[in-house]
């Protein structure tokens, strides 16, 4: 096997293949930071419209969506919901910040406006 | 403000900004699936070269890169490596399932060749 100069001696396959994971984590990167742009209008507009922060049927539709998709993808189903659960998780601490900024980081907290 | 029918009674906005929430995560979860090819392989390539599973040098690295690309896109730094770090542990379950399929899933492991 080959091996690549810029990698330290490395497979070139195993220096090629971590390229590819820096430009995925890039991508998911980038389309977090979106997708915190449009959970933060969701926040204000639940709060300009005094709807309720949490909804448990649309967080529960989403999991299910998420599961499908994973499977049809070939990604763990399981990974797929608890991927999505850490993400509302900094969403509803981001919520926290924004609505009493005084209160400590707490990205465990039970429910809010995540979706 | 106008509601969707499809929204039962939730404001259009509100219903528009879900529709692009469910997009980003679709999108996420199909990059998710490639990244985990990309870990298997480097998987099955580190076990075949007898290269170590673990390269703290990279994780560092990608920890480093990863902030700087979330800073630049208005995500918390702080999230960004919570997130590289959520992935990893994921892939180390995985690295130990394959291993030794009998040993329990245990995303909490402290090291493992997720780079």
């Amino acid at each position: 096997m080959t091996t690549d100069q810029t990698g330290a001696g490395l497979p070139a396959e195993l220096v090629a293949l971590r390229r590819s994971i820096d430009n995925i984590d890039a991508a998911v990167v980038h389309l977090l930071a979106e997708r915190f742009k449009c959970t933060q209008q969701v926040g204000r507009l639940k709060a300009e419209q005094g709807l309720p922060p949490a909804d448990p049927a649309r967080e529960e539709a989403q999991v299910t969506r998420l599961r499908e998709l994973a499977d049809a993808a070939g990604l763990d189903p399981v990974f797929a919901e608890k991927f999505l659960n850490f993400v509302i998780a900094e969403v509803i601490n981001h919520h926290i910040q924004i609505a009493n900024p005084a209160v400590a980081r707490h990205p465990g907290s039970p429910s809010g406006d995540a979706s």
